[in-house]
């Protein structure tokens, strides 16, 4: 070729998501298959949401509101912050990738954990600054050597919590004691995508923590509890001066219209959010419990997705749960190679998954 | 602020779009609002594609396919090119972006029209680089001028055909003349969002050109002919060498799983598609006559908008039509200034839009 391809970009490979079920039921052959590998809601999305789809069936061909205006009302009376401390975009994804093209010069750096969500690693990089990962302690983030880690190029630190792949939590007390070693010039990252499943109670009260850190950004998605992933909308909480450059970055439709309105009627309804919460809670109990029967170790979550070791390679195991139609996430593409992450789905999911589990192991 | 902004970002503004139709009802109290200001189609979209939206509600849940395996065997199929030379994103404004990331580094420029979508500038400048904006001839792209002020520096050339806001088109052989003076080492994007309304039979044939000009991007979207702009979803045709570099930029969800579904059938609908050509045929001769009525020059467009010269100021014009409900594009933001840019809507909406331009003037 003769044309040039941005150094950054050469440097960078594209991201290998979970296999989508009509994918793996064309390669394979397969009529039913079952899909948890992507922390999917296995309950759906709120029926009042589902209503809103099918009445603005007729909309299609406008636009959506560049401002989400009504989105951002909705959020913000939630968590009772101003309109303007809130920003929507295409997802968490879409939305890490923009903190990243407002924040980072090449050269910069930004802190994460060694096995946490890819896409800081990505988004960083694709700026040509240096994504810093920190080696797990206990399958857990090491706040206490992330924040060690700053130097004086660090611009952003990325907090998943609960992170993903591990699924499990830190908790107030120990963040509170490194919160106050983070300087103001470094953005903290909240990456809050499955705090609707959050059981402990010692979990850090992010909204709290804002109000005396503006240089913290919380971020939440649609795609988890609120059972939104196919139309793509996720928020960040922040300052409201940090979230007018943010603005500026953001594609004016990067939230669709669908997603848009299918969104403010979701975050309201508690019920909807309620049922999927104790369902997790209940085939959660269901998956610890068939782990144990297999003994095998896995690490307790605040999410809607449980980390399995299984002491042997997981390429075998994740090939052979694939011919038998079940997609789960292997260890392997999560450097975490010998652990499979599984998503809490329904019952009858969950079943037929441990079922192909037994008759593999 | 003690952090540190990214000084392209900076350098930016947010982008100005049309007001939705609900802020307006909102800020002036109104019941009834027409939009003539986002070359929305009137029709909506294919009954096709509500059927398969309709079908999946169920499905809210579920992650698109972050390769849009579908949608881009069936884009390929339409258009007689290989899926390999396919890439997807949502909406026109995303790779548009995309495609700066991808290829832009600081300091290199690319080249425009005066007024031509602003999305090129924006996405030009949020990679520290520079827009080389050429003045238009006789409101039209001056494709000489264009291709004059490459330089070493040059990345990007963005040929918008038919131009948005002008509605005008440049013809086959006016291109002949002028692209081999390309050098290979340019990005020749030609951004063909309306190619759908097109009329004119001398009109370039892009995906012929593409074939002996590897460094060649035709960028399409489903907002406009297709009527989904609600749900946000464009594409790119080019050498499969470049593909495979944009696909590492473009977000893995970017395009959401209703629009991928919607598009697949969509873009089969040759039924709907002709509806919509032949009545915005009638509908554009509509205008043209009142215009005339009206003794206001317009530009002979090959889209569904016209531009329309007021010869006076146009923001008193503008805000007069808003307080009558009717929404259009003034041209103070688009760069042409004393114009008007119209959507081309239903026999109703026109109607009532010329009634009041009538009372107005």
């Amino acid at each position: 070729m003769s044309y040039s391809i941005r150094k950054d970009v050469l440097n960078i490979e594209k991201y290998v998501a979970g296999k989508p079920i009509s994918e793996v039921k064309r390669e394979l052959g397969l009529d039913e298959v079952i899909k948890l590998a992507s922390n999917e809601n296995p309950l759906g999305c709120s029926p009042k949401a589902k209503e809103v789809i099918m009445n603005m069936i007729n909309d299609s061909a406008l636009y959506p509101d560049s401002s989400s205006y009504e989105l951002k009302r909705a959020i913000a009376k939630k968590l009772n912050v101003s309109p303007e401390q809130i920003f929507c975009g295409a997802g968490s994804d879409s939305l890490i990738k923009v903190l990243c093209n407002t924040l980072l010069e090449s050269g910069d750096e930004t802190i994460m954990g060694q096995v946490t969500f890819p896409r800081y690693e990505t988004s960083t990089k694709l700026m040509g600054a240096k994504a810093i990962k920190i080696p797990m302690k206990n399958n857990a983030l090491d706040l206490e050597a992330m924040v060690d880690a700053i130097t004086d190029k660090t611009k952003i630190i990325w907090f998943c919590n609960p992170n993903n792949p591990t699924g499990n939590i830190f908790k107030k007390a120990d963040f509170d004691k490194i919160l106050n070693k983070i300087p103001d010039s470094v953005i903290i990252v909240m990456d809050e995508a499955y705090v609707e499943y959050v059981v402990d109670p010692d979990f850090p009260d992010s909204l709290e923590l804002l109000k005396n850190h503006p240089n913290m950004i919380i971020l939440r998605t649609f795609s988890k509890a609120y059972g939104l992933a196919s139309l793509r909308c996720g928020y960040g909480v922040a300052s409201e001066d940090l979230v007018q450059y943010v603005n500026r970055v953001i594609n004016p439709f990067d939230v669709n219209l669908f997603a848009q309105n299918a969104a403010v009627v979701a975050i309201e309804d508690d019920e909807f959010l309620k049922k999927v919460y104790d369902t997790n809670n209940v085939e959660k109990e269901f998956l610890y419990s068939e782990f144990k029967n297999l003994g095998l170790e896995y690490i307790e979550t605040n999410t809607n997705f449980i980390m399995v070791n299984l002491n042997r390679d997981d390429k075998p195991i994740f090939d052979a749960l694939l011919k038998k139609g079940i997609i789960i996430r292997p260890g392997f593409l999560l450097d975490m190679p010998q652990w499979l992450r599984i998503s809490i789905g329904t019952r009858e999911q969950n079943e037929k998954f441990v079922k192909a589990l037994k008759e593999i192991l």
